[in-house]
């Protein structure tokens, strides 16, 4: 076990009440030790280290002013939170961050009453932090609502529907916007470059200057018995105007990690009567280690590394992780294609589109935190002849469901969907899960839904989808590294609605689709062993399905398994659907359907969490023999 | 059949190329016309009156001076478009809008060239205008994106992210804001309150004046030799700070009816090369016909009409609209429950929050065109112990996807969704069929999914959701009106996860969800009198399942058939999973799911879209007698 930081002062704090029997000018220790401390405990456990390094002090001010848990403080994403977790009783458990049965790396109501709202998603805590002031409001108790948010998760479309519902909170409602120039890749769009005006256009001011404006601006006579001054005043620096035109009192910008700044402007804001208050506060992603700080991505998310050097844990090489087979064979592909283009809703790397960019840079558009727009955007393109690839990870493609819909489907415009992050996806737990996609994809007509075994079957999916002009066409794929297939160098377009039989069997047939095949095949090597010859085949289709296939499968064996790493409704739905319907269950078929259990799983090793699922080869040879014992007992005492 | 109206100049017009052939000072005696014959067109089939009324002349400019459909125009909502249907090609058909094999009510792809996006969802036509904008731009050829979008659907956070992301089109990109003060309903939010600032503030300039101010800020020449104004310059007139502010060069407020004012300055903006534009046109919905004017809604959506008195067809009385069931059962809970509030997105009458808003003002929130925000705002309302209602239709809840999974369901807070629109909607036709719900509900933990089989049912749902504070609960029911059932004073609190026997038999079961109810008691009926005694269930529940009586029955019945007013992956698919996994088909049941068939439905009198979709009471006894003759036919001949 390696020697935890000396950290006397931050030792004395538990809760945020400790921290306000703390003198002000104690606070600058207390963050230094703050930060060592976070410093010290992601070098151990991995995480979000760049976003919690920029908030050290702003947190701290925070909960010094504020009166947290009865004030709800909701943090945006929750990259951010570590600090916040360690000041609010949880210091205890902060190197489990991120493990199984370990503390969350987001906030999370069951956790703690200082995380009144769980997050993950960006740019839900305006809208959320309205929800606590109205309801405080409502029932005349004590309580405002505030959010902290970046300037990335600014660019969302969310953000902006609450900052133009926030009028009616009045001062119960505090907006912090966190700018720190980055969200997880360097942000884009008109917002954006308005921001950097703002910054960049400005000097800090002194702390008696900047008092006194704000104390003017929001009509409290403390400082010296000035006037109210009128409402709708121009930004108090050097702009905030589109904010104020939304109806928010702007302040702003100030130096977030300067105490003597940050403390003395919180509290003129918590004193005032005047709001909504929009503070516009300045920070630097990884401020306060140099390795941070001085690498591109400011260390968003990192592996173990040693605190000394900030070096990273290395992965051990292996095959390559899907994202990039993914932005490579597209990058590939449109060296021959002027048609092919990729969209990316502010994660360029995570979904490979980053290489696809450095091939073809006038073809790649990273449209910030906006998936409503990106899938939009992406219709008007295919509409116009171009074959867009709208790259968006399972989960956060739910933000553009209607524009699937709408959009997409109904006008059967061939946008291609690659979706990454399908089934689980390891420590960022539920939240990121791509659970739903299946589901909430084949229900649609005119969708083609495929999901991929391995890398090789997503190079070839993704020449398919490029292929396929006569609709919308999904596929998708896990978060993390493929299982080492060669990828040939000759791409296959595959036969739209078609499976393929990986292992012959005449007795139990499983229903493969997405990457559970290695389990599927697995499991029939157990149940080959056991004397029950094994069919198994990679669906690759949702939908359409692959009918005659299954027909086949179900009258000629005795047992059917579907299995795929999504919730009900997707491909065991689809083809009980099919085969009730036909009546090929008519006569009496044991079908089983294995997909992922009715709640939301907790993070953990991918492993574990497939255990805990029930979708490993084990389970797969459970429900087979389960469904044979049933066969000559239960069901033939309850049928007679 | 009636007489038509007088329109000599419009007959000479069948497209736009016609239309450019006419003289400037002719475009004013065109418009009228054009009027007056949507006007008739209107009374004639019932639509969506006032928003065309307001754009006549803006239609006209348009078309008279950018170079559709080579440029692509792009009407938001398309509520507005029935005057653009008339001069591009639809003049002949234009008195079948809405009807059944007539004219979309909006605009749509299959109708015509000059229709390059199809519509119905606001909100989306900036995006969509981006994308034809980038597609011609990076295949180096001709065609902007025209984006005409209206102040109510700028509230909606996509047209903020579409409009981050403009500034790369430069001057392929136009966007037309059409500032009526109006969506649907009145406007919310800061944003409205900005234009109304923006728009009070000025006067129009003369045509001089205005047009040499904005030849100089496109740094055109041709009016004088003005030179280049600096970018980024504050709002021509009054304003404009945000747009300019997010990339746009700001044109307006102008006059939308003015036609000398409109044809300079959509010139100016065409020669331009400046980019993108904004150009902020006031109109006024419902202008040039007095009882739209005069009306609160400025006739929105009409039925048949009288076109000299206005008067509108009046239905015939009858059973009450499923939503003011709603509205009122929700206002009198809140009467005795003051944690009941109510949210609804830009639809307060539609969803019948109007009511509940009347009785309960200050606990009904109207947020605009913004789903997203809405719902979790309803998840910070419910963490902070309201019991809040989001009443949102079907089709538009897929807007919060995201929001329902990650801010409610993952959470498990006591959000209700009363879900109204669902199943086929009639007249709007396929984009706002509320099809998908069961489905991308059902499939999340923690989620409960009712349906409600008539206006009774329904009144006991919303009391059930409102007592039901155990975590997130949603009720559907249809548009249009109820069945005429009485609804008792004393509301029940239903038994979650638990459905009712309606009508008991042995052989046939019926397991109904939701407002296909009536038709499977006919069927039943039906089917009693060919001998098949035939049990019909109101299952209540999507989930949780009731799975004893799904058992019960199943063990106890030849023939099982689900059906539900929804697309696959909803009841059908939880029953059949439930069933094959515990063995319950195991030993030869037929099971079979009626449900939304795999298309997109055009519009059409709801009656004939269930006998299209196949759930009507006759498709219902011909799935039984086909169920049962395949029984002792094809399925054993296979399975021998």
């Amino acid at each position: 076990m390696s020697e935890r930081p000396h950290t006397p002062l931050l030792d004395t704090v538990d809760t945020p009440a400790d921290l306000r029997k703390l003198k002000q000018e104690q606070l600058r220790q207390l963050s230094d030790e703050l930060r060592t401390e976070m410093i010290d405990a992601v070098g151990q456990t991995g995480g979000h280290l760049g976003s919690g390094l920029g908030v050290v002090e702003l947190t701290t001010a925070i909960h010094y002013v504020f009166d947290t848990p009865t004030d709800k403080l909701v943090w945006d994403v929750g990259h951010q939170c570590y600090p916040h977790k360690i000041l609010t009783g949880r210091r205890d458990r902060i190197r489990t961050l991120r493990q199984g049965g370990g503390l969350s790396g987001f906030t999370k109501r069951a956790e703690s009453e200082y995380d009144p709202f769980g997050a993950a998603h960006s740019s839900t805590s305006i809208s959320a932090a309205l929800g606590f002031a109205m309801a405080n409001k409502m029932q005349g108790r004590p309580g405002r609502g505030i959010a902290v948010i970046g300037d990335g998760a600014m660019s969302a479309g969310m953000a902006y529907e609450a900052m133009n519902n926030a009028e009616q909170a009045g001062n119960r409602l505090v907006v912090i916007l966190n700018d720190n120039d980055m969200s997880i890749a360097p942000p884009v769009g008109g917002l954006s470059a308005y921001l950097a005006r703002m910054v960049s256009s400005s000097e800090y001011l002194g702390i008696r200057s900047m008092a006194s404006r704000i104390a003017k601006k929001l009509g409290r006579r403390v400082w010296g018995g000035l006037e109210k001054a009128e409402e709708y005043a121009r930004g108090m620096v050097t702009g905030g105007t589109m904010f104020e035109e939304l109806g928010f009192y702007y302040v702003g910008p100030i130096d977030g990690h300067n105490l003597d700044h940050l403390i003395p402007v919180l509290e003129n804001v918590r004193d005032s009567e005047q709001g909504p208050v929009l503070i516009h506060v300045v920070t630097k992603k990884g401020k306060g280690y140099a390795p941070a700080e001085n690498s591109a991505d400011k260390y968003h998310g990192v592996a173990k590394f040693d605190v000394v050097t900030g070096e990273q844990k290395k992965s051990s090489g292996g095959p390559p992780a899907y994202q990039n087979v993914f932005g490579e064979t597209l990058a590939k592909l449109a060296d021959s294609d002027p048609r092919i283009c990729a969209i990316t809703a502010a994660m360029p790397s995570g979904t490979g589109v980053d290489k696809f960019a450095k091939a073809h840079p006038d073809k790649a558009f990273d449209v910030g935190i906006a998936e409503q727009h990106g899938v939009t955007f992406a219709a008007g393109l295919a509409a116009e002849g171009m074959r867009p690839f709208a790259a968006i990870y399972s989960t956060f493609l739910q933000r553009a469901y209607d524009q699937v819909v709408h959009d997409v489907a109904i006008q059967n415009l061939p946008v291609r969907f690659a979706i990454d992050r399908a089934g689980l996806v390891g420590a960022d737990g539920c939240t990121h899960a791509g659970s739903f996609d299946i589901t909430y994809l084949a229900t649609l007509p005119n969708m083609v839904v495929m999901a991929a075994a391995d890398e090789a079957e997503l190079a070839h999916m993704t020449y398919t989808a490029a292929e396929y002009d006569d609709g919308p066409i999904a596929f998708r794929y896990p978060r993390g590294s493929g299982t080492g297939v060669e990828i040939p160098e000759q791409l296959e377009k595959l036969e739209i609605g078609k499976g393929r039989i990986v292992r012959d069997g005449s007795k139990v047939a499983i229903l493969s689709l997405g990457a559970r095949l290695e389990e599927a095949k697995k499991a029939a090597d157990q149940l080959e062993a056991k004397g029950l010859s094994t069919t198994v085949a990679d669906m690759r289709f949702a939908k359409p399905l692959d009918t005659a296939l299954i027909e086949k499968l179900m009258r000629s064996h005795e047992v059917v398994v579907t299995i795929e790493e999504g919730a009900v409704g997707g491909l065991g739905a689809h083809v009980l659907t099919f085969a009730s319907d036909e009546g090929l269950t008519d006569g009496g078929l044991k079908v089983r359907t294995m997909r992922l259990p009715d709640i939301f799983q907790d993070q953990d090793d991918p492993t574990k969490q497939y255990d805990e699922a029930g979708l490993n080869a084990p389970h797969i040879v459970d429900t087979v023999l389960g469904a044979l014992r049933h066969n000559s007992a239960g069901v033939e005492e309850a049928r007679a």
